[in-house]
C-alpha cells in the first residue's frame, strides 16, 4: 500500500509542478483518484482564484468516485477563500480514503481539512513524499506562515568567486544551460530584486524568457539609495516595474519611469540611508508576492544575507578563473570576522548544468 | 578478449597507485603475468633504482611465464636506466604476448620498447585504458616531456570565493574530509610552495600527515620577495626545508633557517622584484621534482597562473558564505580584465568530500 501511495502522490506532485509560478499567492497543488488501481480523474490548481486541484479531479471522475481514493499534495481546505471548503466536495463525491503528502501550512486549515474528513468518516493519511511536497511549496510555506517572501539569492561567479573582471566585465560568467536556468527560476518568483549598480553596469532585461506555456512576468524591483545617481541607464531596454528608494527624494530616473507608466514606491530607509530590505519584504508580502529572488551585486546580496532575510542560495559556478583582487566577488559587504561566524549552507547539493557547476542549499538564519 | 585486456591492465594500474608519490622521478608502474585466465605473477615499482614492475612479475611467475602473456601500465624499456633494459628479461622469459595501457613518454624510450618486443617476436598491443594510464601519471608525463614540473594548484574556498575573512582568521575553511584528501595529495608531490604571507599568518606544517604505508614528505617552498619582513613566524612549528628569495639579499629569517640546517635557494627574480616562478619550476625539475603543489595565497596563485605554470587546480568549496569586500579570495593578483581572457578549465569535475565540494580540472594554457 505504501508503495501505491508514495505512486500516486508522485503523480500529484508533478501535476502540481505544472503550474509553479503560476498560482501565487496560492501554493502548487495536484490531485488524483483512484479507484480500482486506474487513475479515474486527475486535477492541478492553475492560478489563484481558480479551481482547486481536487475539485477539478472530482469533477474528471463523475460518479465514479464514489468508493475511490483521493491523492493529494496538500490537504483540502475547509474554509471559504475564493471557492467553497473542498472537504465537502470530497464528501459529498463519496470519497472513501484521502491521501494527503503534507498537511495545509496555512494556519487557517493547518489540520483542519483532515479533522473534518475524519467527522465525514472518510480514513485518511497524512505525509506521504512529505520532503518533496515541501520543497515543491517552500515559497508558499514560508510566506503563509511567517507572513514574508520566500527569498533565493542567485549569484553567476567563476571558481574564484568573482561575479565581474576589474574593469566591470561579466557577460558572461555563465553557461547557457544556466542561464536557461535562471529564466525557469524567473518565472517561479514574484518579484526580482537587483542593486542600483547592477542595472547601470548590466542593464539586464530581468525578465523570465523560456518557451512553452505562459509565464507570468515577475516584478523587476531595483534598490536605489537616495545617493545614488539617476539610473537612466537602467531604462534601455525595459521599464522595471517597480522601483524602489531609500528615502523619499525621488531620483529623476524615478520620475522618468513614472511618466513612463512604471510603478515607484518608496522603501524604508535604514540609518545609514540604505534600503531596509526586512521592510521591503514585508512591503512586497502585502502585495502577495510569495517568493522574491536577489540576483545581485554583491554588496546587496551581502545586506540581504546581513539581515538574515535570506532563504535559499543558488551559486552558478563556471570553470573558469577571473582573479582580480579589485574583482568584485559574489558577496561583499563587511562579511564575517570569523570563519565560525560566516553563514552556514545547510542541505547543500550540486548539479552539473552544461559545462558549469550549480551549488544550492538552505541558509541557516 | 578486449575486456579481458582491460581487466587486467586494471590490475596493473591499481598495483601502479600503491606507490603513488614514492617513485619520483620515475613513473608508478605496475605489471602483471596471465597464463589461462590466471594471474601467475605480479608487480609495481616501489622507488626510484628498485626494480621495475615487470621484472617482479617475471620473477613470481618464474618459469611458468613462458608462453603468459604480460600486462602492464606502461611500455617496458630497452635502454639501460639504473636497471637494465626490461624488454630483454621479458623476452628471455618466454612472453608471447605484451599489453601496455600506454607508450612510455620518456623521450628515450617512446615506441622504441614496444619495437624492440616486436624485433623478439612478440606480440604487443598497446593503448587499453590509456586515458587513466596516462591520469595517473600525469606528472611524470609533463616532467619527462617538458623537463618542468607538474604543478596543481590546491584552494580551500568558501562558497563565495574566499580564503579568509576580512580580519585575516581562515581556520577552518575546509572540512575534515577535504584536509584529509590534502594530506594525500600532499604525500604525491615532491614540494609544496606557499606564499611568503601565508607562511606569516598561518605558520603551516605543510606535511602529509596520512596514516599507513610510507609518506616522503614533500619539500616545502617559501616565496620569499626580498622587501618582505623576516619570515620568524614561519619557523615555530617546522622548518622550512627551501627558502626562495627573490634576490641574492637573504632575510634574516633565512640565516635562522640555514642556522638550524635548512636548505636556502637564491631564485631568479623578475623585473619587479618578485620569484620567477618559471625559473623556479625549473630549478625543482633539475632537483627531480616531478610534481609540484602550490596552496596559496591568493597572489601566488595568481602569479602562477599568469606565468602560465599551472596544470591543473583542485578547488575545495565549503558551503558556507563568508562575504567581505575586503576578504582576501582564493585568485588575486591584476585578473583577466575581460572574461572572455578568464583562464579556462577543462574537463572540470565536481566531487562531494563530507560537506564540501571539490572541483577540479586542467588548465587550457
Amino acid at each position: 500500500m505504501r508503495a501505491q501511495d508514495e505512486k500516486y502522490i508522485a503523480a500529484t506532485l508533478g501535476l502540481a509542478k505544472r503550474a509553479e509560478g503560476l498560482t501565487s499567492p496560492n501554493p502548487c497543488v495536484g490531485a488524483v483518484v483512484v479507484k480500482g488501481g486506474r487513475i479515474i480523474g486527475k486535477g492541478y490548481h492553475k492560478r489563484a482564484g481558480g479551481p482547486h486541484a481536487e475539485v477539478l479531479a472530482l469533477r474528471q471522475a463523475g460518479r465514479k468516485a464514489k468508493g475511490a481514493t483521493l491523492y493529494i499534495s496538500l490537504e483540502p481546505c475547509c474554509h471559504y477563500g475564493r471557492t467553497p471548503p473542498c472537504v465537502d466536495s470530497i464528501a459529498s463525491a463519496g470519497i472513501k480514503r484521502v491521501v494527503a503528502a503534507m498537511k495545509d501550512p496555512n494556519p487557517l486549515n493547518n489540520g483542519k481539512g483532515i479533522a473534518a474528513l475524519k467527522r465525514y468518516g472518510i480514513r485518511t493519511d497524512v505525509g506521504i513524499l512529505e520532503d518533496k511536497a515541501r520543497r515543491l511549496n517552500e515559497a508558499f510555506i514560508k510566506y503563509i506562515t511567517k507572513k514574508m517572501p520566500f527569498v533565493t539569492v542567485k549569484v553567476a561567479q567563476s571558481l574564484d568567486g568573482k561575479i565581474a573582471t576589474w574593469t566591470g566585465d561579466s557577460k558572461w560568467i555563465s553557461g547557457e544551460e544556466s542561464r536557461r536556468f535562471v529564466h525557469r527560476l524567473r518565472a517561479k518568483v514574484g518579484a526580482i530584486i537587483v542593486g542600483a549598480r547592477t542595472v547601470l553596469k548590466d542593464d539586464p532585461l530581468l525578465t523570465a524568457r523560456i518557451k512553452g506555456r505562459g509565464v507570468k512576468q515577475p516584478l523587476t524591483a531595483s534598490l536605489i539609495e537616495s545617493k545614488r545617481k539617476p539610473l537612466m541607464a537602467g531604462f534601455n531596454k525595459q521599464p522595471l516595474r517597480v522601483i524602489l528608494c531609500g528615502d523619499s527624494k525621488i531620483p529623476s530616473s524615478a520620475r522618468v519611469l513614472k511618466s513612463k507608466g512604471g510603478e515607484v514606491i518608496i522603501a524604508k530607509a535604514r540609518k545609514d540611508g540604505r534600503v531596509d530590505i526586512k521592510a521591503l519584504l514585508k512591503d512586497l508580502a502585502r502585495r502577495g508576492v510569495t517568493h522574491v529572488l536577489i540576483e545581485g551585486g554583491g554588496e546587496v546580496i551581502a545586506s540581504a544575507l546581513e539581515a538574515k532575510a535570506v532563504d535559499k542560495v543558488c551559486f552558478f559556478i563556471s570553470p573558469k578563473i577571473i582573479g582580480g583582487r579589485q574583482a568584485v566577488t559574489s558577496v561583499e559587504g563587511l562579511g564575517a570576522g570569523k570563519v565560525s561566524k560566516a553563514v552556514y549552507i545547510r542541505n547543500a547539493t550540486v548539479r552539473k548544468l552544461g559545462g558549469d557547476f550549480m551549488i544550492e542549499g538552505y541558509v541557516r538564519n
